[in-house]
């Protein structure tokens, strides 16, 4: 059974399709190719178990494949290079497709190669994780890393259509199961808290792979973030909501290296950091704060941040963050589970104790 | 005197301020920039020239400025880098403005890293050079080159104003200047006759450096590519005739080395390339295919390809040039003097022989 979901953006709207092997119906794939012309990104952890998959559904087409390394780390301008090195030594034109296929290190890689090369390519993406099937497969924004900050250099760019195939979550270890599921508590967190409330009833078959129940939750995801970006695509508004954790997250991501804390571990953390905040501020409760961290552990997550960050790093790492106007950090806080709001109205002595 | 030209892109449209001394009207500028944050991007020959009085006029922001290297080869990611770490090191959000001061290779990177400094912001272009003033300040288009091809990565961006000082051409280079004059006649050649014939008339006082014939160059050429930029933005259809001698001079310019022709340099031998094909068609007469190489004499540029680029590397230089699509290179050819054709319908023998 497959469901389809459109993201609608005027002339930029396009479908995610999830469903399970998704993979073996390739036609799916090619009604969203133009042109003959077809580059594949993927990395190494990925392309043993599905390129050839793939590549077997692309006979007619002319297709090459790039294979990039596993990593958040990887995430950078030096190996983004690579993919416009494959695409250029292949003499693929400005009508070719690029598909990316793998997690959310390769769908913001390939999205944002695509905007790049040749001032914009058609692309579409595969994610294989559930962090990407849920998050980086809706709502444009790519990117790359800098030494300095987190997705600093990107583009917001939209995909010819998503195909978040959930067979391919069989081969996800635990640990990126989990981070994934933390941006799928955030979306509970953020305005839908009857999907909170779901979530914390099937967080075990959640992690039990159960297909129909991640099917759901995959979603449910899709949809509440779907619903955000349509009302605010180049985020210069509610969009922002949909960084809860992430101010706090990223710095923890790039002050711990990349690739040491996972993405959603990060985001876990900081939506623990932002509760605790709030609640600190009397927005929420202590013990929404406390359901928050049962969910989040349930789910496999960390909840504290790492002791060797000072709070001077810390500040200093959130101060380059995109959430900055004029000096000033704006935050994602809770007035309740399931209502998120953007402020910098907080009190900067409560963020600073919550920091050290 | 000062003259404005519009050009009309709808929320996107933005002014050219064309005249002399302009750097010493600093309101220009500052009526364009929102926020308090400024990045100044310049390169080793023209911030000693002209650096401090733009910083003069800009007491009232944070500015920062980033000094790169001078020159197309320089106009890679790796340099474009240098950028983002000045940024994201100066701690400047997402509200900075970027200024670029500088030709065109400054105009292209700054204006490509203000589209992608956190996924987009503001940026200004100030061109230094008669190229820059006529041609990558009107249209949007940014990039950095690739080993593998010019101009391969970048955007459609459009800045929030450009400030055309002719002033500063008087610390131009003959060679630099000759260089802008060649995509000064293109403009004629593609559909301004009376262009064309004007600027056989001025050919000597515009090497002379007259300022008003300067001007008066600049804003017809800024509005021929105006109006046809705005017919289309995105180079979906007639926007590709402003790449007459682009083709042919890309495959110049990559092949000898970037910075060994320069980038006028290129255009004045592809539009005689260009040309000569046409006339090798009986598209365009004998006579004319005269005319234009004694006006590009005239303007002191070359009109013969560099011998040692054998007709092979030529062939493949230009076959990963944008202009391709499904394998077939499509250029843009003369039926007349002031009327250009994008075409694919060439004997392709004929442009074998033109090649060896």
């Amino acid at each position: 059974m497959m469901k389809t979901l459109q993201v609608a953006l005027d002339e930029r709207s396009y479908p995610i399709y999830i469903g399970d092997d998704l993979l073996s119906r390739p036609e799916l794939l090619t009604s969203h190719i133009r042109g003959k012309e077809v580059l594949v990104v993927t990395n190494e952890t990925v392309a043993p178990l599905y390129l050839q998959k793939l590549l077997d559904g692309l006979t007619n087409y002319r297709c090459e494949a790039v294979i990039l390394p596993d990593g958040e780390e990887f995430k950078n301008l030096t190996v983004l290079n690579e993919i416009f090195d494959k695409t250029l030594a292949s003499q693929f034109s400005r009508h070719v497709t690029m598909i990316a296929l793998g997690g959310g290190v390769i769908g913001d890689m390939t999205g944002f190669a695509a905007a790049c090369y040749q001032r914009g390519v058609p692309f579409i993406q595969i994610p294989t994780t559930l962090l990407s099937q849920v998050d980086s497969s809706v709502g444009g924004k790519t990117a790359v890393n800098h030494a300095l900050g987190k997705n600093m250099i990107g583009a917001f760019y939209q995909p010819q259509c998503v195909i978040a195939d959930t067979a391919t979550l069989n081969t996800l270890d635990d640990r990126q199961l989990s981070s994934g599921l933390a941006e799928v508590i955030k979306y509970g967190l953020i305005n839908d808290v009857a999907f909170f409330v779901w979530l914390e009833e099937n967080i075990s078959a959640l992690r039990n792979r159960d297909q129909d129940i991640l099917a759901e939750a995959i979603e449910r995801s899709c949809r509440d973030k779907a619903d955000i970006v349509a009302q605010d695509e180049l985020e210069q508004g509610v969009r922002a909501l949909l960084n809860l954790g992430h101010t706090f997250g990223h710095a923890i991501e790039t002050g711990m290296g990349y690739g040491t804390v996972l993405h959603g571990e990060g985001v876990a953390i900081g939506m623990v950091m932002a509760a605790e905040l709030s609640s600190a501020m009397d927005w929420i409760q202590v013990e929404d704060v406390e359901r928050i961290k049962k969910l989040l552990l349930a789910a496999g997550l960390p909840i504290s941040p790492p002791e060797v960050l000072s709070s001077e790093q810390f500040m200093n790492l959130m101060s380059v963050d995109k959430k900055v106007q004029n000096g000033k950090i704006r935050l994602i806080l809770l007035k309740a589970i399931g209502q998120a709001i953007i402020s910098d109205d907080y009190s900067p002595d409560k963020l600073a104790a919550l920091l050290t």
